[in-house]
């Protein structure tokens, strides 16, 4: 009934900043790329929203029949906390090797993923598992004179990009100062560039905090202050550093992913996402690098997902106000006691749609998941509905219509819930009598429940508490059948012993 | 009252063919490498007794209070199949990208072992994520001049290394043919060495199969039969070739292991472990390899696991005999539709001696299944075991020595278990009244049954068979309460009303 050959679907691409028609490269296949998690410390819910929402595109793609590779990595190497690697901080910190802390949190990563029923992605690269493709990728972009070598490390050479490519929709975020950089002419020399009045806060700035050495450092090497490292000599010796043709040091963080991009989506590709903040300067960076490689765009559409505010504030790792999916599932936070399934969690992130900030909080969690039970209440309803009816009062395919235009209209996930709730009061309607369906529509409208609910949002039944137990209930019912054959009403115990039967007991009972 | 300053572990050594003293390198600390699996098919289940038996090995020694550090790699690169890469191969077949294989088949190995309840290596590192530390120790070895350049690939120069080094205790397997090499002091020529008689048969096999162009291949390349290959040229282009010194290639298989167990345990380690399998030529070209870099064995004991006798024959993928964890414990084999929990078939494998081969039999499943639920029924009792005697008339410490000089004679799980069965007669004649524990010798008989049973041999309870639902039950209690009610016994119906109280549930009763 519904394929991709009629499908029409709309993405607001972060690179034109407009809603555009999705038209993969080739015909039938889409390849995707998202940057996956820095493995230093676990998800919190932000993140995971993130890869949630990147997990429906990925299964939506998959149920229309397209052929999708999904590639998201894990960056092990090379993402910066100041000057230090975040894994080495951690290792620092927790007193394990780097690559202990790359394996703990791989796995607690994929834990986390797990609780919310997202697919594993085609491939998991890691940054360090690409150390010679990014070396071959960086001897091209000197080769090209777009990148240079300083004091052993390499950088990117902003400047003579511009000379060579002129960006016709600018930068993924137009307060980021590429964008400022680009309307300036005469920044020739690092000297010039400082004594601009438009970068002066900035420097102040620097200035005025306690990462001189960091300033200072990179002011030595780099030419440009716009100009990224992509290779960065290594000032210790550890697991982290590697032989390269500038000598031992890591790759840059924005590098990685235009390798690894590259490397199994080929040259040009469909899809790059990721969280907002990503924008700027990670994913500029890869798009002047993967620009200067290719001569043109790699990536046809950027989809970035928004962050969860939380107490009026961004919920990240560096802001320290970021809640653990663990945590709120075993009602282990200090804003609330209460159990809640992970399902129900998905279930309020994905009310807000994907380019909109989620506010935080366990009242709007415990809304949605009363929602979240009328869904799946009208669920087990429908499921033991049958019909003898050969005419319907309410038009199914016209619903289905309308639960795939939501998710085609930008992937709007809410509207795509509104409309399932449609579904939901059809039902009760259809039980009170007062809708009919036929046993055909009933058919067809289970079906794409199904899809709907289990294929493309991945949503699963809440876990039954089990606070009572199986053999607690069976041995009332022994006991039960005691009194009953004490008191000598043989109805009854003969009743129960029937049922224990049943359940595969056999009882032996001693004369009274 | 038990840790590793008083403990006296043996172990044997696949190097010495001893069974040897314990000693780690450094005080307190133990480095374990084990060959992980090569990630292009699922693990069968001989795969799985190897890393069970690491992981009991990993739980000991941590139990112990060592600081241990357990790597086990992922081969994904190098491990070949005739000339074919098996990851490339499985690729081929299977029509999907090699990193997807890899990802598909690295996934669905965590998932067996964690059927198993096996922990997590400390690191588990790939082969395709260490080529830079490859191509290093390959470039040492050339300038030691046990390695050469041959038609773009490169070769261990096996007979320099001979010359340079005196292999006191010879290799692990005392048959291999680098032994029989040794033997000979004529070879010095690859044509002296074809002449010879004591190859004619297998250069006669060679002749007669069809994999001529495979041995016109390594003849044209290797200056002597024993060589083995370092680095790999590529013949086609594919995501599992990387740039080198040498051109476009591949790490060979054996080189992996040195490169990744000397990067995160250093030049010298504890234990390298492993299936019987890999002895040779495996470890062997391992042992030569890291010996020619350090000047010194890296390895101080080698360990190795016995395989899995399937129907008389080694079970194996290249038998095709193998079975799958996930097919016996669904009942989806052809010998057997009964389904079998995967601790059962963990405490099945237990009961053979790591170094001995197992007959695999559903039966003799069936049989370790009965000793499993006596164990575990057993242990449901002492849970409950109580006591207000002073005195015992069975000596606990006693037979807690015994348990841990099980353990510690080269790790004898079989003869533990026979140790924990002696403590399950010990339950049943304390309930008989026969024997008599001091609640002081219950509390430490109690602690020490489930150190065994749960924090070193890693098992769990069976998860129960939920054939009866909590809901039916429930029901079933109501049913018997309506009819308790019409006939007025009152007795049983106020009875069965407390009970669901009780569970929660407050009945509402219309008048009769």
């Amino acid at each position: 009934m519904y394929n991709y050959k009629n499908s029409q679907i709309k993405i607001f691409n972060s690179l034109t900043g407009n809603k555009e028609l999705f038209i993969p490269f080739f015909y039938g296949q889409i390849g995707i790329y998202v940057c996956g998690p820095t493995v230093y410390k676990p998800l919190h819910i932000g993140n995971c929203r993130t890869f949630i929402f990147f997990d429906i595109l990925f299964r939506y793609f998959k149920y229309l029949g397209f052929k999708v590779k999904y590639i998201r990595n894990i960056t092990d190497v090379g993402h910066l906390d100041l000057e230090e690697d975040k894994i080495l901080k951690t290792a620092r910190l927790e007193q394990i090797g780097p690559m202990e802390v790359v394996q703990k949190y791989s796995l607690e990563a994929h834990k986390s993923l797990k609780l919310f029923n997202t697919l594993s992605p085609n491939i998991e690269p890691t940054a360090s598992g690409h150390l010679i493709d990014q070396i071959e990728l960086i001897k091209s972009l000197i080769l090209m004179d777009m990148a240079y070598v300083s004091n052993g490390s390499v950088y990117f050479n902003f400047n003579n990009f511009n000379k060579n490519f002129n960006l016709k929709v600018g930068f993924l975020d137009h307060n980021f100062s590429y964008q400022n950089y680009k309307s300036h002419t005469n920044y020739k020399s690092h000297t010039n560039y400082k004594s601009h009045t438009n970068y002066k806060s900035h420097t102040n700035y620097k200035s005025h905090t306690n990462y001189k050495s960091h300033t200072n450092y990179k002011c030595d090497e780099k030419k440009f202050v716009n100009d990224f490292v992509l290779w960065k000599k290594a000032l210790h010796n550890n697991v982290l550093s590697w032989d390269s043709p500038w000598g031992k040091g890591f790759p840059g963080w924005h590098l990685e992913c235009t390798a690894m991009s590259m490397k199994y989506l080929g040259n040009i590709f469909d899809i790059h996402g990721g969280g907002i903040d990503l924008k700027s300067p990670h994913h500029d960076c890869e798009i002047v690098q993967s620009t200067a490689l290719n001569k043109n765009y790699s990536v046809k559409y950027w989809i970035h997902t928004n962050f969860i505010n939380m107490n009026g504030k961004k919920m990240s790792k560096s802001n320290n106000n970021f809640l653990l999916p663990i945590n709120i599932i075993h009602g282990k936070t200090i804003y609330s006691k209460k159990k809640i399934d992970p399902m129900v969690i998905k279930f309020f992130l994905l009310k807000t749609h994907y380019r909109k900030v989620i506010d935080f909080s366990f009242f709007a969690i415990k809304e949605a998941e009363k929602n979240f039970d009328k869904i799946f209440e009208a669920y087990v309803i429908l499921k033991n509905l049958t019909s003898c009816q050969t005419t319907s009062t309410f038009n199914v395919k016209k619903w289905i219509k309308h639960c795939f235009a939501s998710i085609n209209d930008d992937f709007n996930i809410p509207l795509l819930i509104k409309n399932l709730f449609k579904g939901i009061s059809l039902i009760k309607q259809i039980k009170k009598g007062k809708e009919i369906l036929s046993n055909k529509d009933i058919l067809l409208f289970k079906k794409y429940i199904k899809i709907f609910l289990f294929k493309i949002l991945g949503l699963k039944k809440k876990k039954e508490v089990k606070n009572i137990k199986v053999e607690k209930i069976l041995s009332t019912l022994i006991e039960i059948r005691c009194l009953a054959r004490n008191k000598k009403y043989w109805s009854i115990s003969d009743k129960i012993r029937d049922k224990l039967i049943n359940y595969g007991f056999l009882i032996k009972d001693s004369k009274i």
